[in-house]
């Protein structure tokens, strides 16, 4: 049996990134960029008054308080017409061109009307420079302003908007195809007999896949018979993804494993040695990655946290892979004799400068309602027997915080 | 002026949730219930077998290792026929039901061949209740299982689809419209004259909106002329939210308070003592929240995360409102001499089990590119004068972490 570093490891070996696709940016949100991006203009495309003021010559203002001679009126989107002389000011809003001959802009608040509509007093001295932006400060022309391999968040976005990149080339997300095994499953919209639940992974793994912007089809429940995990299957090959919920044990009704093999699928590892989710299939055919995990609701939610989300994340084209994991202070005693690495869904806060994290009480990895109340999941190593309230554990966390 | 937390405060004070809407469950991904929910059956439905092996009598164990009859065999899905008596046991799938009469389910791992299909050796004993979930355990029937007012997420999906609630009732996200006003500004498709420059803050401030899941309409450029901003307003106003970017500030070309007055728009606060973003404009009309941006590219992103973030959160019916706040090491000195509060794009990074925080090079709010490269923004407090390497300081988180 491998362990979870190991698993993770495999995976992500065998998984590459999709071929990238052109979108239009404003879609391109969440994705990874797969080009480099380059701006066509300088920014600020000209030297651009920060302030709304008058334009001047800096060496004029020295002898502040001055009267100067206004010659012009420029507003944002105005080309400047006049040059601005010695004696001479020009007035100028945020955002406008700085004229030709001025160095410096003096703030309306450090100006004092004189009764002529035509002069402006200068009530303080700036230096060369004062309140503009220099022409390309920000952005040269030519530069790369976006690196392949970025995510697109409304920054970049924005970005893209400022130097006229209305299509990019980004990674896309997989298409996601899901299956459920097993005859006690009934569809959400049907009562269950009393031997019967309702199919509820396949939704959760769709939600889990489509927080992470991937395209699902949840292809159905599937029987404990071959021919009908067969007959699923096969449309589920045609996906970058499939993911099998269920039949994974040792039972005699557990057939996911030999169906994948006698479907042509290399099988990389079967079991891994976590809790819960100790059976966990990972397999290819083709381009298609297979997951099949246990059916056990908090185990199916576990197990797709460590093993589906990296290799989306890959497929995505991203270099950080995992969810992030921080140190937390235990708010109580854990007693454990498990020799796997475990995963409990606990809850974690921010408090007095540190992440603290409880395990939520739960009735194992059958209790779904359990994880409804978590926000995190807390690692217990392999090794641990006993883990002390105070003690600092690592936590995974699962919701986006922000 | 008023301070960060005033607006903040007053903002919050004036905005009421949606109107709850109904969803297909596996719609409502990322949205706030807005009903209580109670399961229709028990979870598990019945006493559920844990493991695969054989339902015994836990008394009949109590000599192991000792040979036993198996009277039946019952997968997940089927009605056990047959009561287990002394002397007897049914062969017992995980997530079958245990039939009548048995107490207790032996792992198949616990027991060995006799060489006879009927019979079975039980090698270890076990107590009553072993690796049986009972009927009810995890969910009674007619218990509630979400209340208003939680997020939903993959496992309250997951639960959704459980009970059999698929249609659910959701607070829905806003309708949101974009205005950027400007005699400077051109769209992203078209090339900027020398003194023009691209609209890029409806773009990111569209992708900051639709990151919460509100539904955008970028309405388009408005010039720097009234009649100009009337016309497009009167479309904003059917919005739930209505953002207007730039023209803001004290030039003659700032018209956007003056045309938001005269529709009859009531102002609650025009300036707000902070850095980047002071002049920012609240208001409403009849159910339409208006904020009036700066134009600056990072005071636009900045007075987004902190305004209307919470805003949107409020009409979505989230009780917790901010983007989360932790405290991080701050890795630079930083000097400042500001009287108002500043939010500087910064850098975080979770190491040596503690946030480490540094500013990214900038030149102002006009610099967009410089906030590609921070995830957070660090504040620097109104009364500050220096912040020393090695401290502790507050910063948000603007990324989701995971």
């Amino acid at each position: 049996m491998i362990s979870v570093d190991e698993a993770k490891k495999i995976i992500i070996e065998n998984v590459s990134p999709l071929a990238p696709t052109e979108v239009y940016f404003e879609d391109a949100r969440g994705f990874c960029l797969a080009e480099d991006v380059r701006s066509d203009i300088d920014m600020p495309p000209f030297n651009r008054s920060a302030m709304d003021g008058y334009a001047v010559i800096a060496e004029d203002t020295k002898t502040a308080p001055v009267v100067l001679k206004i010659i012009e009126n420029i507003a944002a989107g105005d080309m400047p017409a006049k040059k601005v002389s010695q004696g001479c000011v020009s007035k100028i809003m945020t955002g406008a061109s700085v004229p030709e001959g001025a160095d410096a802009v003096v703030r309306f608040e450090d100006t004092d009307d004189t009764g002529e509509e035509d002069r402006v007093k200068i009530s303080k001295s700036v230096k060369t420079g004062a309140n503009i932006s220099n022409r390309g400060e920000d952005i040269q022309i030519g530069q790369i302003v976006l690196h392949a391999g970025m995510q697109i968040r409304p920054q970049e976005i924005g970005i893209l908007a400022t130097v006229g990149k209305s299509v990019v080339k980004v990674y896309p997300a997989p298409a996601v195809g899901i299956i459920s095994t097993g005859n006690e499953l009934v569809n959400v919209d049907e009562k269950p007999s009393p031997v019967q639940i309702r199919n509820s992974n396949s939704y959760s793994l769709a939600a889990q896949a489509r927080r992470m912007n991937a395209g699902v089809e949840i292809l159905g429940i599937a029987g404990d018979r071959k021919e009908d995990i067969v007959e699923i299957m096969t449309r589920g090959l045609q996906k970058d993804v499939l993911i099998l919920s269920g039949g994974v044990s040792m039972g005699e009704y557990d057939l996911v494993g030999d169906v994948l093999k006698e479907a042509g699928v290399r099988i990389y590892f079967e079991k891994v040695a976590l809790r819960p989710g100790k059976p966990v299939i990972f397999g290819k055919k083709d381009k298609t990655l297979i997951f099949a995990l246990p059916g056990n609701p908090v185990a199916s939610l576990v197990t797709f946290e460590l093993f589906i989300y990296p290799a989306i994340r890959k497929l995505m084209g991203f270099s950080s892979l995992s969810r992030t994991t921080v140190a937390a202070l235990l708010e109580t005693d854990i007693s454990t004799k498990r020799r796997r690495r475990e995963f409990r869904p606990a809850r974690c806060q921010w408090k007095e400068n540190t992440w603290s994290v409880s395990p939520v009480e739960w009735h194992g990895s059958a209790d779904l309602l359990a994880t409804t109340k978590a926000n995190c999941l807390l690692i217990i190593p392999e090794e641990a027997e006993t883990l002390s309230k105070g003690q600092l554990i690592d936590i995974i966390l699962l919701d986006n915080l922000c």
